[in-house]
């Protein structure tokens, strides 16, 4: 009976029958349909515009509230149709205070560093810690987790745990198959994950770089609809001929855009989204979000108003989101107010209607309603404490050297596949020739197993650097010049329950708790930011190489799914083989 | 656990692992996503194409099927995103036998007209006669049965009636909502039509003519997502900004696409649809079906690729028909065989894999089957005997005419409006003014309710026409120079079960029987075109004017939502005040 209370209304407000709640008037209104600004005004009700027209005479003397944009031009809320929240280090709460200013008003995100520390748990978590925000939080579900089986995760998800959850409204759907390799050889847990999204009516969606041919089509045959790892136009091009859609990504770890550009020709860009993937918080405050990618589209000569669709009705389209992506009768009443559609700078974003930011900043009462309402999803054990490990000593990271080799993991600058280096065993002459200690800790079931191993190319020359931000299971990760730091940094790490730490002569100089699930923190998005780069720069202070950045290498260092040679729990695995090797030899 | 091997050997044969069970080489397929044309094979496993890459080679000396498609243009199979099959008089096997050859693969129907005879029976036995065809036939709900409160249907259509129908896998929709006037103020029956329709998750079609403004609005927030009524650009290009997609129509009836031709350009392209609404069996030989209007397009210039997409992607996203509308990995292998994008004269139609037609003809081995096919469904008495009504006499056709002034339809060539004409009653000077007597007989529900008037223009010197065709209730309309034949007229129809007859000087000269729900007849379009043509020839030998289709022209003359004056089974009615009037005054 609501539900039809609520169309009447909608439909008797669209009419002119009744009045709308809000009347926005004076602009020019961008419609995502055809490309064209139309000077017309919005009639809102409920959250939803009932109409796109001539309203405002209408309700002259009336009770309504009119507000006047001042011939401004507006635009559909953004969507970023791919993100991992948990990437940006911030609370969901914090996560939407960093990026509503930016004019987004949804995002679809894959929980999967979450569920790879806490599981089920952490899925709902994530679910429950967004249902209350001003802007619509979607999910896709994780396929992956462990990312592979030599990974030491939280969590095992198999296509029966997800299953119940594809009956959830805000899950759309399946998240990037990262097991290209297992979904075209027809593994029986990927086929049924695959079924389970499909017979709930929600799209799969892929991550297969550099995919093609034969291989492309068995991916594409499984059902897999999507694509966010093209780093090529041909590669994209390809994929779009497949039927994929196709996710330009520009995020903080990786940078598409540029080399994507074509896509935004007459020919692709109806079936293109714009997306992030990863962002630190830093990138959030300083450059934006989707908003930033519109502007780089548009710099580098793309149609303002084909990137403006890839960011809203596209998206929108491609997950199936209800009354999202347009400006036009029954959709909600989400949307940004620019200058103009060739600059894109924001200066008010509304969500149903209600103003939640303006000038870049959160107006205060949505700020206010944001904090309230996270209260919800305080209990998830798992996630709050989700460190089940004991405290470790200097002797923990003891390795003995038998052989007269040893493997080294050889950090490349500016990039995130890392090579095999093979040297002496002569461990006294590291400190010189740039090799520091790396270890990893098992942190979430109690195993104790330690992997130890050593990493160039790292610059460190003193103490030692943890941190539990690490792909994809997210266990402690230790880098260090001496034994005694390094389980002081880890020790505080621990402590925190999660986060990073910086330490030296047996003090810790800095640090960055994460405690929620070792991977995000209650903290606003500036002053993780902030923390960041003092501890950044307290690592520099320590020797770390000037190219890179040594929270991200670290993360990177524990990735079993990019060559050559990576750390695990078990000790160093080489990529090419999935085997555990040893370091000496 | 079927779906699951069927998911597992798309994707081997994809990758190449397994053989495909047939394998199409030497052609250019169109690659509906970009417009491009590439050269490669198609891989087909059970139906499905497994992948569009090289596979031709590989499957050398192996015992798999191998098509060589002479270096001709494969396009996907089309789309007819709306169409009253019952139109076409033919049943749906018929009716399917017709159209494949013209490469129609899908079709979405709305059984309005069945609907109007025999209610959920109708529609189930729709369902029915469309299970086993080699086409995809997709339905949408009637709407609005029956469509006005002066009908009287065989059935009325509550919101409760169509619901459990909207679970049917085959229900995509609720079909065009012709009372846009109850839409859009709050017509209980209605507002719960559509939120049953949105429950599901289906699409609601519209049809609001000229509709504009904010009534616009107020319809589109119902959610009526479509239009197929647009006869101007401006009309459409409202309705597409308002986010509704367009279906151009060009079919029997209604002729629309010269002027929407705009509709081709890029600003618009990706949210319009091509359909026929009504065909005659003449026309669809003649002429063809969607074939015809990608050519049409084309011909008055239209990028040819875009044609196609309206024909196939377009239709296939806005019905969200899974697996439909392109060739690509995961897509049913349903497609045609053209020339050329640029003359598509088609060659071969084949669906899932099989070839159903080739030069215009279906091969043997599928007549067969679809004849084969036909026997389910035959138990609908309410379909196969839809007459419950006595036969008439002279006598019932007597009007008393008590005024001096008389109300007269008056028919316009070449359009289905009509003209409220007042002349005197003497009715011995009609046939030099060409006045002929008008009766509607209910004929469903044995009412005994006839409707008794005048019309002009229709030409008619000698005898009597009759047909059981006369939207949208399609009860029994006579139009005749004297009561006795027009008596007899109509108990032809009648003990045919329905159709058409023409009758002079107490002699039935001539008859097309239509035993399915009065509607449609079993026999195969050409045998069907010509006995019409045959009647149309008989009925012009009695004088039927030059300018008007006789039948079609009856058919109309019942139909009381087209200004100005219509024949109602309670008499005559004014259509602009949904009215009962006498005819004399």
């Amino acid at each position: 009976m609501r539900k039809q209370e609520e169309l009447k209304r909608l439909i008797s407000v669209a009419f002119g029958r009744e009045n709308p709640d809000v009347i926005f008037t004076n602009c020019s209104i961008f419609n995502v349909f055809t490309g064209d600004l139309e000077k017309k005004d919005i009639a809102v009700c409920n959250g939803v515009i009932a109409g796109i027209g001539d309203y405002a005479d209408a309700a002259d003397g009336a009770e309504v509230k009119i507000v006047d944009l001042n011939g401004l031009t507006v635009c559909p809320g953004l969507i970023d149709g791919h993100i991992h929240i948990e990437s940006s280090m911030l609370s969901p709460k914090e996560f939407a205070k960093a990026v509503i200013p930016h004019g987004t008003t949804a995002v679809v995100t894959d929980p999967h560093e979450i569920a790879n520390v806490a599981g089920i748990s952490g899925i709902e978590f994530m679910l429950e810690k967004t249902a209350r925000l001003p802007m619509d939080v979607y999910f896709v579900l994780p396929s992956c987790v462990p990312a592979t089986p030599l990974d030491e995760a939280g969590a095992t998800l198999s296509a029966s745990d997800l299953e119940p959850l594809f009956k959830r409204d805000r899950v759309v759907g399946l998240a990037e198959m990262m097991n290209a390799f297992g979904t075209v050889r027809n593994d029986e847990q990927i086929i049924k994950k695959i079924l389970s999204a499909k017979a709930a009516g929600k799209v799969v969606d892929g991550h297969g770089p550099g995919l093609a041919g034969n291989e492309l089509n068995a991916y594409v045959a499984a059902g897999v609809k999507s694509d966010h790892e093209c780093m090529t136009f041909e590669d994209a091009e390809e994929k779009l001929r497949r039927g994929q859609w196709i996710m330009i990504r520009q995020g903080t770890a990786a940078k598409n855009l540029e080399k994507l550009m074509p896509l935004f020709g007459e020919k692709y860009y109806t079936r293109c989204l714009l997306v992030t993937d990863d962002k630190n918080p830093g990138e959030l405050i300083s450059l934006g979000h989707i908003d930033y990618i519109i502007r780089e589209a548009i710099r580098l000569g793309a149609d303002p108003a084909r990137a403006i669709r890839m960011a809203s009705l596209n998206a929108a389209e491609y997950f199936g989101l209800k009354g999202k992506g347009a400006l036009a009768p029954g959709y909600k009443a989400d949307f940004v107010v620019v200058d103009s559609i060739e600059s894109f700078n924001i200066r008010q974003v509304y969500y149903g209607g209600e103003l939640i930011s303006e000038k870049g900043k959160l107006t205060d009462y949505v700020a206010e309603y944001i904090d309230e309402n996270d209260s919800h999803g305080n209990e998830y054990k798992s996630v709050y404490n989700s460190f089940n490990m004991p405290e470790v000593t200097a002797e923990d990271f003891k390795i003995e050297l038998t052989g007269s080799s040893r493997r080294v993991i050889g950090l490349v600058p500016g990039e995130i596949f890392t090579r095999e280096i093979i040297t002496d065993t002569d461990t006294s002459k590291d400190a010189e020739r740039d090799i520091v200690k790396l270890a990893l800790i098992e942190r979430h079931k109690n195993t104790g197993h330690i992997g130890i191993g050593f990493m160039s190319g790292y610059g460190l020359k003193k103490g030692a650097i943890a941190s539990s931000v690490g792909h994809d299971s997210h266990n402690l990760i230790v880098a260090g010049v001496n034994d005694s730091d390094m389980a002081i940094a880890a020790n505080a790490v621990r402590a925190n329950k999660g986060g990073l730490a910086v330490v030296n002569n047996g003090r810790v100089l800095g640090s960055l708790p994460l405690p929620i699930a070792g991977l995000m923190c209650e903290r606003e998005a500036d002053e993780v930011q902030c923390n960041l780069e003092d501890l950044k720069n307290i690592a520099a202070d320590l020797g770390t190489a000037k190219g890179i950045d040594p929270f991200m290498s670290l993360s990177f260092a524990s990735l079993p799914v990019i060559p050559e040679l990576r750390i695990t729990t078990h000790g160093l695995a080489k990529v090419d083989t999935q085997s555990i090797v040893p370091v000496s030899f």
